[in-house]
């Protein structure tokens, strides 16, 4: 090999055929990154997950295998050259072929909320300024000449302004023959333009959740939704879920300023997908509102976020943070301002401080209880008075980890799920138009719903070997119930629900109900004292109320009473885009809502120990 | 010619002997910038000051002579191998020798003033901060916890912080064991250190002027000068003038970019001097006040500059600006705040108002008369409640140009003179140690005083052909006066003043006289009214006052009533920074002291027609 070769070899990558070259000491995980791929990776890179198989034909230019290829794949796996990209790294030029089930798919995002009306007072503001020009007898600098007229004709004062804005205004002035547009943001002058421009201002709302972005683009002169753009959040490449990311800041050097350049990547290709149907100039933009939770936070303004994985899980801050788009790289006007709305604690950021504004449950006086479900799941409950707030470690089983055929809500996920006990029928609804690849969240719940209620699954959630079922079976000497037979599958293997499965949907709906239980308490409140559960979030409007109220996931509160917000994190960031005063609603939520860490509480336990039967220890789900 | 040889020419600079590779488009002089030698070139490189002569051995590699070579070198010159650095150009690589005439020599910078006292009470102050550090029952996040802290031990309320702070604060606060120290400006954060470090705090004042650079190092615990640093102004390379500078701007792509980072170099330079001698730590140093001419605030600050030098001369702005240090690359603590004292008009700096707070004149009943002699001449008339200004056009007179032997005050420069009628006898004294070079301003000043007491010039202004002296003779025809023979000067050739000469000077004085005499006009005032007459800045430091008032240049006051004041641009810079109140005041005389525009003055023309006479037209010097 010659000292060139050595160092670098091209990948090409199928089926996209996109192609990069690198040093030959990448893997193929980091190659793919680097072409644009997405592979799935939940553990970050590390080998443990056994999720970025790829094909190679030509094995003769690729490192040994590892323990851990050799641990997640058969041998017939290997004959027919599935490797695992992370461990992985070819010698030569080579040809890798991601399998669909490696890809990261395009999810159904979830990307609108329901939205409730807000006064359209929004910080931003623009004025047509038409100036006198300077003479011997009125030598007023350009800048204050400007600010007397804004005072003079619209009362403004004590307005600031930034050097490098200032620096142009002379000459903008001049060629616009003293005819000029000024934009505001509160007290701050963002934009000098020729002209009159007074009707063309736009600000952002954007989301940023561990798995997706969602940007919403608003004209500013009269709150209605632009455009609306969304990605997966390209982070993911470093790890589905915070924790693995948190751990890749703390082992990298520069891993912190890489996961920011990430999410700031995603969200400047939603914003790019926000603003091309209506063609909006990005320097018409002057504001956005970020919300995301607090990892997602201290990402993006890359500030250290070990300490909120670690007990006791405080974020560096929770105020309100307001920084220059051209800062961050955020592609509108860079002058312009994107403000971090404020957090509540380490595991309660500021899209759930989103979420309480989209529901309105701090404006009203009956008492409420709020969940967005994840895999971490906040739990709001109260009223205008006050409100209690907890998060629950509710696991990623809800979005299909540690479940044996376990999927996000993408293509070729079950995502309902009905039995008929006399006929032994399933139903099933698939996303898309595909065979079923696996489940996501919401089906696993209906059929541990179902199970339960046709006895199947007994109060312990097990299995009743007894039940009479064909689809009950046993698979590697384990009982198993079969969804999807081999012959229906788009993998051509049986799609099956395992008792460990079922294990893991019980520890998450508990980790849920025992915030639930605890906040009540705490409030001193009974089921029937709460008027309203709302539901946020992607998954939480797949759900299936009457099921999560039958495993015990959510108090039994009548279904009527239920209702599903959608994306009420966007929702929330745009009304506080609109309206100061919702903002200024945000910053009272953030010091005033009263959280509870769960892991404190005495008697979170014992909680957990009722809450892991079906549906509750007790029937009247008393601890 | 190989094309590397086509497009890279070697120069060597004798007699230092720095090397630099460059294109072959490139002019000597633009070489010479490069290398870092200073080459004097005050039309700013176009051929028409003739200043920056070179000498050039072989002469086979340069391009042909251009005209303003032609025109201003002479046969016997260009013989011995002199060429205009400005001109010339090599195709091949080159020696070049810059003679000492050439050379921009360190000048006697006036790097101090006379200082009043003022109460140590700067914006930048620190603070320890001792936290309990997190648990479960305290989860308040790290910034929140160090605000109750500064909130509950210091009163301090509404701080803010930028989100580059706020990022390593978790981290700080961990390593150093919850014990830091916070050091604030203003409202703001600006540095969060480990440990107890309360005492260590300094600032800077910094005055930009067009030709040094001065910055004083300031021990904000007790407001003692620590260090003092000067340099000459590197933009000095882009012209002497700024005109000339201003026109760079205008002709060059990124010109006013290229003008800021010089300047930005030099003051960064004069730092380093200013703090070698105690050795403080440049992350210690969190503000610096800069005071300087309009053009020079524009220059740094990278505004359009074009319209201060095109009527009606208004500047972009003339508020205080304060800008990160980051921002501006200069090198203090990076989250440090430059603070940039506002302005009064286009001809009117910062340096005016600095000028004032050094003076005391806007803090005194009796009325002042406050000059700041340059190539503009500040004058301002008031006392507490109200003052005046004016800027008059004094040219470069008084800095040794349009003078036939006129020069800086460097080295080799006669900077005092005095005649002996009876004997013909002269006394001068010399800048350095060295034979006489030439004349500067203040000597330039004396000859014109004592020619006129002794009625060798007339009051005119002209030379009387008969006076009795042997030093007045015909030169190409013209009279002139010699105050050096040949044998004396350093350069060989007798050192004269010529006709044109003392006509400059008369230009000059006038210019000033007549600023003077129209604001004591507008405020209705004698010169017997005027109980001071306080003259700032280095030359007027040098300045013989009797000779001052014999020629006509200032009001006739009493010579003890006359005092110098030195480099005040620098002391009243060190007194906004030392001092909130005295930084307050900067901004009350910037709105309230009354600039008049001279040449929209109708009674300008007859005033300067009456003072362009020795000492006046009229011996009570009414117009």
């Amino acid at each position: 090999l010659t000292r060139d070769e050595e160092e670098n070899i091209e990948f090409v990558f199928e089926p996209d055929g996109n192609k990069i070259r690198v040093l030959s000491s990448s893997s193929i995980l980091e190659a793919a990154n680097l072409a644009g791929n997405r592979i799935r990776s939940e553990c970050g890179g590390n080998g443990n997950c056994g999720k970025c198989r790829v094909i190679v034909e030509d094995q003769k230019s690729l490192t040994d295998l590892t323990v851990h290829e050799e641990k997640h794949l058969t041998s017939s796996e290997i004959e027919k050259g599935y490797r695992l990209a992370c461990q992985a790294m070819s010698r030569k030029n080579v040809v890798v072929f991601i399998p669909p089930e490696s890809r990261v798919e395009k999810r159904k995002i979830q990307s609108t909320g329901v939205e409730r009306p807000v006064q359209v007072d929004p910080l931003t503001r623009k004025f047509n300024v038409r100036l006198i020009k300077p003479s011997l007898s009125d030598i007023r600098p350009d800048y204050e000449r400007l600010l007397d007229f804004l005072k003079r004709e619209h009362d403004l004062e004590n307005l600031e302004i930034e050097h490098s804005l200032i620096r142009k205004i002379p000459r903008i002035l001049r060629e616009a023959q003293w005819n000029v547009t000024v934009a505001t943001w509160n007290q701050r002058i963002v934009a000098v333009e020729p002209g009159d421009k007074g009707n063309d201002l736009y600000g952002l709302s954007i989301d940023v959740g561990t798995s997706k972005i969602v940007v919403h683009l608003v004209d500013l002169e009269n709150g209605l939704t632009k455009g609306i753009g969304s990605i997966e959040n390209p982070q993911i490449m470093f790890g589905e879920d915070l924790i693995t990311r948190i751990s890749y800041t703390m082992s990298r050097e520069g891993g912190l300023k890489t996961l920011q350049n990430k999410a700031v990547e995603g969200i400047n290709e939603a914003i790019q997908d926000a603003i091309r149907l209506e063609g909006v100039d990005p320097n018409k933009i002057y504001e956005a509102t970020v919300v995301g939770n607090t990892a997602m936070h201290h990402f993006l303004l890359a500030i250290e976020p070990r300490y909120i994985a670690r007990s006791p899980f405080v974020p560096a801050t929770k105020t309100p943070i307001n920084v220059k788009a051209k800062e961050l790289k955020i592609m509108i006007n860079p002058n312009g301002v994107i403000s971090f709305l404020p957090l509540i604690a380490g595991f309660v950021g500021a899209d759930a401080i989103a979420d309480i504004l989209a529901s309105g449950i701090a404006d009203s006086q009956e008492t409420s209880m709020l969940l967005d479900i994840g895999t971490n799941t906040e739990i709001f409950l109260g009223n205008q008075d006050d409100i209690f707030t907890c998060s629950c470690a509710s696991g990623p089983a809800f979005e299909g980890g540690h479940i044996k055929h376990g999927m996000k809500a993408v293509t070729g996920a079950i995502e309902k799920f009905t039995l008929n006990p006399e006929t032994d029928e399933v139903e099933y609804k698939i996303i898309g138009e595909n065979k079923p690849r696996g489940l996501c969240g919401s089906a696993i719940l209906d059929i541990v719903a179902e199970l339960f209620k046709h006895g199947i699954l007994n109060n312990k959630g097990r299995f009743d070997a007894d039940a009479k079922t064909p689809r009950l079976m046993k698979i590697d000497g384990k009982l198993a119930f079969v969804i999807v037979p081999k012959e229906e599958s788009a993998t051509g293997k049986e799609i099956v629900v395992t008792q460990k499965d079922v294990n893991e949907i019980l520890l998450a709906k508990a980790a849920i109900y025992s915030g639930c239980s605890i906040l009540m308490k705490r409030k001193e409140l009974r089921e029937e004292d709460i008027s309203e559960i709302l539901i946020a979030g992607a998954f939480g409007n797949y759900i299936n109320p009457d099921n999560a109220k039958l495993i015990g996931m959510i108090p039994n509160v009548p279904s009527e009473n239920i209702r599903f917000i959608g994306n009420s994190a966007i929702t929330g960031a745009k009304m506080a885009l609109v309206s100061k005063e919702e903002r200024e609603k945000a910053e009272t939520i953030s010091r005033t809502v009263r959280y509870l860490e769960l892991s404190n509480d005495p008697s979170f336990r014992s909680e957990f120990a009722s809450a892991i039967f079906l549906p509750h220890r007790t029937p009247d789900r008393s601890s």
